[in-house]
């Protein structure tokens, strides 16, 4: 990593030197990846091994064992223990060591740590920071990945970028004719200029498009083919979520709305790679495979786009090592711009109280 | 790399970790690797992008927009400017900023570094320094690439070393007989000791080796079979040019002659890799396809013999990390110290000034 | 290298931050190794080359001609002189320039650090300390190796990862049943607690099993069927030597004993990475050669099982960067525990003098 490249103007913007913002819940896995074989993730740069107990429980321990340093990702389980196979060592899913073959105790200090983890549909989340600071208040309900009376697609992408230029390109809609083309770039796109505010420490913007022509993809899934009026709406309530919500409404009658959530979980595993979920909810068609494959489709192509764009702009940062380069703003950052801010103030937070 | 590893001494001497000479021209690419597809090539650290414009004229610029890092070279052309892909930003051959989609005004303050170049031959130079600091005054006339009656060949390796080894190597022909072989390694190079001085800031040198045997290969390309006597004069003007120049004279007819250039242009890309280009000019058999081919490949077989040393060298430095050890200096280095030591003053007055 | 990952607690223990140990003699190649083709192969962090002169004298020099820093591994033997193909500069065993073409005397400085070897039996010994503080009586007598009444099999592996955790290894045998299987990891293995202590600046311990029930394999090995008695003696006489002695003795027939030497060469290529040689010496069925090939492949069966563990332990050490990380002690790390502290002060006092 050259630390200085890549810097944002005004210095109190986070960018990738910012260290990452750990007191808060991040998605670390589609929740069918964690099974009874361990999976080794490191997240926010923390080595982790994630299995299910007997019950289906999903676990998370300090990918280290606390004795000799061996990956218990190369280990087996036995029971709801992860067992290490350098010397047996047994650890429970609370990461005390609950067996030392090799004598009759087991002291106290013989734990590895354990990542609280909750599971939300087809997403796993875990807490990061300070174990003694878990806050289970800071979960963002999420019914629309839950509730019967929704549907939705899930996804994940290793992305080797930083996730700050994921939030930053998620808040912009200009990019949308350039990077996705045709499809998803309608001419309402690139000159929308959402006014974003912070509220309650969240960025927040709401825009609506009215009478927009909705081509035959959309048609099929949103089960509209009328004019529709369309309320996007974003919020980012954490560093871990960039919420999208889009309300269409035939223009011609008010009464038929239909309502989708495209959330974007962007979670660090460095400060220059993420592992980017996503998924997106849906209240219509529900049952159809049609409408499920189309909208799996979609956005997944799309996403994978912005995947490579971000990806394209790391290896810049890695490239031209002229530490007093500058990015300049133009009117549609607006609403990164105070995401950054906001996020460089947690950091500091974080860091004075640490 | 290892920073200390190979030092020179004593320590008034460039090496790998002197700054580079920036306030310089260097070769930044053979005339027709620059088209209208954009082409990406890191010089002297900073990653630049090089296309025509419709003109045909040679364009470089900084490699990164200057709104949000993405590497030009990844967009494409429209007429003189190139589009950034993300958010459609259009970048004029001056580096400043045309057009940006999603707003009417353009600031001032978006624009990326436009590099000057200069187009002489085979070859097209860039200016690496401050731009408030161009110097046209330093650019070296070379007409035996340019002019009618001269004719030439010209190549490019990359080359994973730094370029002051290669300037060394060039200054030095006691290695012919050992890394080229019996074909250009004559016994006259091993034992010459050309008298290098510095003149007006250049490091220069000259010698006459008389009635030297020539081989077939060689008189078919001189177009001289006799003994001859031969004036090498070898001179370095600028950090990004080793001058040679060979004056073949007809032993037993002193009006019979030629003259040869034997160029090479060391451009770093890096602290410890190079863009090395170079070109051979002739003034006989200059419309000859034999004599051009045969230029041609004893050129290019010669330099990437320099090149497979200069990279065994480059794994040294990165292997032996003792800071202590220095190079010890026989009489054949003269030149090269002379060079290193003037290059050293070169960058430490750089350094100084910014 | 993530320098603070990895710690041991407490702090006066070596870890992977601690200076080599260069005082001493390492192994440096079998003896087969080392021909009349010139060997690379970095030892404590220095490049060497390897050749055998005419008389068939092993000989190490520094891999770096002293005038330009090529790698003589890459140039050729001339008699008992290996020349570098760059300058044709030749430089004998003692380390000192023989002959430089392009001129008629050698400068006393231009000379190679040339480094003592010891050939015994299949091993070559290499002082990697400072020359002018060679200590030959710090070289282990090891008989079993070249002595004709006993004869041993050796072998070597290139491992990625530290050698300070290989001699944690070695110094524990709870890791038996659970790295190395049934075959190997006998019931009292797990359980043993051999007692070490100190003396004379090495670690040692001695542990006794009687009327142990031997298997067909060792029974065919060490010509004995009957429950024997065996104990099993451990020593690091310097960081380069795990030597292991087991005496098995008929547990009905005290007359009737054999032993075997099993010897560990852990010699560090970098603080992260080892070259691990290895030889197991027995005074039984000395010219059988299926002994001597069953105990080649359970020997390297075993200790390509302890390489792979340390290998993957290495992988945490670079992921997992918490630099509050510390390692828990258990009671059959009591051994390890002792070497780390004896390594630790060695490297304080070497540093100290230097």
């Amino acid at each position: 990593m050259s630390t200085a490249a890549g810097s944002k103007s005004p210095v109190d913007l986070a960018d990738r030197n910012t260290p990452l913002i750990r007191n808060e819940w991040y998605v670390a896995a589609l929740a069918d990846e964690i099974t009874r074989e361990p999976l080794r993730r490191t997240i926010l740069e923390q080595d982790i091994v994630f299995y299910r107990d007997t019950q289906g429980r999903a676990i998370a321990l300090q990918n280290r064992c606390a004795h000799r340093s061996y990956p218990l990702s190369k280990g087996y389980l036995d029971g709801d223990n992860i067992v290490c196979p350098y010397h047996g060592m047994e650890f429970g899913t609370d990461g005390r060591c609950a067996r030392i073959p090799s004598q009759k105790t087991v002291p106290e200090a013989m734990c590895v740590q354990a990542y609280p983890l909750v599971e939300q549909g087809s997403f796993v989340w875990i807490w990061t920071g300070a174990p003694d600071q878990v806050d289970r208040d800071k979960l963002v309900a999420q019914p629309w990945f839950t509730e019967p009376d929704w549907a939705h697609v899930a996804g994940y992408f290793p992305m080797k970028a930083g996730y700050l230029g994921l939030h930053e390109n998620l808040l912009d809609l200009s990019h949308f004719p350039f990077v996705h083309g045709a499809a998803l770039g309608k001419p309402e796109h690139a000159e929308s200029r959402p006014k974003f505010e912070v509220v309650d420490g969240m960025v927040k913007s709401a825009v609506m498009h009215r009478d927009v022509v909705v081509g035959p993809a959309f048609a099929s899934v949103a089960k509209m083919t009328a004019p529709i009026d369309r309320l996007s709406e974003q919020i980012v309530p954490t560093p871990a979520i960039h919420l999208g919500k889009a309300i269409y409404t035939d223009s011609s009658d008010p009464q038929k709305t239909s309502v989708r959530y495209i959330v974007h979980y962007p979670t660090p595993e460095t400060r220059t790679s993420t592992h980017y979920f996503w998924g997106v909810a849906r209240d219509v068609g529900i049952d159809d495979p049609a409408v499920e494959e189309e909208t799996r489709a979609v956005a997944a192509k799309a996403f994978d786009e912005d995947r490579r764009v971000l990806e394209d702009i790391e290896t810049v940062y890695e490239a031209d090592i002229r530490p007093q380069f500058r990015e300049k703003i133009i009117a549609t950052d607006s609403g990164g711009i105070q995401l950054l801010r906001l996020f460089a103030k947690k950091a500091r937070a974080e860091h004075a109280d640490a």
